[in-house]
């Protein structure tokens, strides 16, 4: 068998691995008989000199089998289904879309991550309700997506173990934005998960990973084929990451919108991407005869209110207490009642006359996370309270000295300097049709397998 | 300051680390506030993109500002030299040239390695001399030069701790054979010897590291580049690797024909060597007004026995019993009386009559290496008594059945197979009057700076 200095050396001079060459690299990683400092060099070398198609689908594969992979029922087949998005600003789009695919009668054994840097974690929404445990093990899981159909947790200790290795190796190295090497880590999980169906809501945008639509199709067609290299029948949705998605962001503030939403009184923008995705998983698992339909479903779950439910029995099967469940999930509900409200607020005014045409939601993403509502170093605590209300729509008109933000804080402050870079995220211009219309559509391309 | 993944993602993009950053890097190394993934992939990261001259200068003078740098008496102002080789077969140069310079009034704090695979170390040819001590503490160094000139000892653990750190490394992650980290190695060392003067016997052929001279070029480029860099008055010598360097190979073997040769019966290619790279520094010091006036010093130095009372008075300086270096300094020594001598001699015998017009140096080190010669890790034991004699030289006519070459084993004793490789490792054949000047020369390029 050739050492691990071989293998190195292979994918350092370009040469494409074997599967058996894989299987002993991620074995090594797994079973920790590889150094660490050989472990960055290849992950340099990974990306460096890249991986086929065929080399990335057995990384995958093989980071996948490094730990457990769930198993289900028999009569589950077809309709385990889930959504990955590569991140964004107020992406709040699991906590609507599981229950809804579950109301639809898809099992959603959905694992999730939580934020990083100015880039939210659907666990840490979560966890602004009181009660809520992401930690979950494999036979509760099975029980709540038996009696539910959905549970939204965080990835287990016997889950893709290579995977927490290679993760936290590849931000000290620089080596994060690799296609093999995202793609490994994204698809592994889902892999484990062990999937009838996909679908991945790639980002791209100026408060995306990849900033162009070109790379982020780059990475969809690389989860796409690693994804139906594994089995599972894997689509990509790319999507406009520019300003927010929704209007709250925020960990306890997007999970008022969530509600908002399961109550069907949610933003636009966010219903084009729940329903999307959505009626692209159900099109895939053959719930739907096609795209319109699967979104005509996922609509009318969410706006019906049996998605609202799915999600009051997945707070309760998850912790939270059952008259807290359903206080938040009332009609009419006092939802600081239940979570908690920052201590200060401080509303922004527009300084012109105009059209709201533009907002950089990077910036408000980055001022965020210095407020406390991100965490810069995994482990990190964060602040749930800490947000923010964008009061108008893009597209709207506004007149000078309205509201336009209202900023959740409390310690520290935000500084003089912070609340000017805000006012200069949003652009209030002249009304262009078709460009403001572009904007407010987040939806730009389907990819199928 | 930037970041040590601001560092790696510098040089992963291909450009340029400044001073200050290369600084920061080796700093870390030394202090070990990286983390070893992060050498990893910083190594893999220059393996790959490379580095410019002036980048490469900067981690040399780094490297070796990591620790302990030499100081000497302003008197010896210029004329304090040394030679550095790329590695061969039966490479005993060092032992005799370090005497003769030091004849010709140079100071040489000749700091040298061990052997490694199939590449035979100075230091391990020493130590087949009973009592030979390799350790010497700088006073110890400065006292030896002061009295005798010359001294050949092992690097300590205070001279440029960041080369011990990284060569380790590099071995594991596939990252030798670049030329900044090759250099960085090579050069920093010599660079904390404080030389006036370096002279660099870059190899090339089938038992060299690189195999043909255009690589060697590049590679003595480098060297030549940093070494000057440093403030060193540095050239190289590029020769031939292809079969041995005189006809003795082996630890005590070697030690026997250097001792032979600084009686003056040395053989015409290691003694073409040893004028060439000592006549090339008495040039460069300004001992000698061209290099054929510092070739024919070196040359009477070796052969008026100048160079032999050197090396008898450097071995008693470093442990050799009085007695002993004496007895193996005598004009017809008994070198067994001192020397192991392996248990079992066999000889090979020629299979056809006609002219040896060829031997594979590189099969014969890799054999001797296997029966216990050299080492396959650093740290592990050498037999010092295994070698072989080549008893017949290059352009020289044999007749079938002749002894050829007598090998010196213990346990193991050497298989069927390594004998019938070793007897194909020599190529009997039609008298090439040029083709066989050619191989009995080794020098064939001079570079100065």
């Amino acid at each position: 068998m050739e050492s691990i200095p071989d293998l190195i050396k292979k994918k350092r001079d370009g040469k494409e691995l074997c599967d058996q060459e894989i299987k002993t690299f991620i074995q090594a990683v797994t079973n920790k008989t590889i150094q660490e400092c050989q472990i960055g060099a290849m992950l340099m070398a990974i990306w460096q000199k890249g991986m086929v198609n065929t080399e990335t689908t057995t990384l995958t594969r093989e980071m996948m089998s490094s730990g457990e992979v769930m198993s289900w029922p028999k009569e589950w087949e077809g309709c385990v289904v889930d959504k990955h998005s590569t991140g964004g600003v107020g992406d709040k789009v699991s906590l609507v879309l599981a229950p809804a695919l579950a109301a639809c009668g898809c099992k959603v054994p959905m694992i999730s991550g939580r934020g990083l840097a100015h880039t939210g974690g659907t666990l840490d929404k979560l966890e602004s309700i009181p009660g809520y445990n992401i930690h979950q093990s494999a036979i509760k899981i099975r029980e709540i997506l038996e009696s539910v159909g959905c549970c939204i947790v965080g990835q287990t200790e016997m889950l893709v173990p290579a995977d927490r290795v290679l993760y936290a190796l590849r931000d000290a190295t620089s080596t994060v934005d690799s296609l093999p090497l995202i793609t490994g880590s994204i698809i592994s999980k889902k892999g484990a998960e062990s999937l009838s169906a996909l679908v991945l809501d790639v980002k791209f945008g100026r408060a995306a990973l990849y900033k162009d639509l070109q790379s982020a199709k780059e990475l969809a067609q690389s989860l796409v084929n690693a994804g139906n290299g594994l089995g599972m029948r894997t689509g990509a949705v790319l999507s406009c990451m520019d300003a927010t998605i929704g209007r709250f962001v925020g960990n306890s503030l997007e999970v008022i919108e969530s509600l908002e939403t399961l109550k069907g009184r949610g933003p636009d923008d966010l219903m084009e991407l729940v329903t999307t995705l959505g009626g692209f998983l159900l099109m895939t698992t053959g719930s739907a005869s096609n795209l319109s339909e699967g979104r005509k479903k996922i609509s009318e779950a969410v706006t019906g209110g049996a998605a609202l439910s799915k999600f009051q029995a997945m707070m309760e099967k998850q912790g939270v207490a059952k008259e807290m469940a359903r206080l938040l999930c009332s009609a009419h509900s006092d939802y600081y009642s239940v979570l908690r409200k920052a201590k200060h607020q401080k509303e922004l005014k527009t300084s012109a006359e105009g059209v709201a045409v533009d907002f950089d939601g990077l910036v408000l993403a980055e001022i965020l996370h210095k407020l406390g509502a991100g965490r810069s170093k995994a482990g990190e605590p964060v602040n749930h309270s800490v947000g923010a209300e964008l009061l108008v729509s893009l597209g709207q008109r506004v007149v000078k000295g309205e509201p336009w933000l209202r900023l959740h804080y409390e310690d520290p402050a935000p500084t003089t300097d912070q609340i000017s870079r805000l006012q200069s995220a949003l652009t209030v211009g002249k009304y262009d049709d078709a460009q403001t219309q572009h904007k407010m559509s987040l939806v730009k391309e389907l990819m199928l397998n």
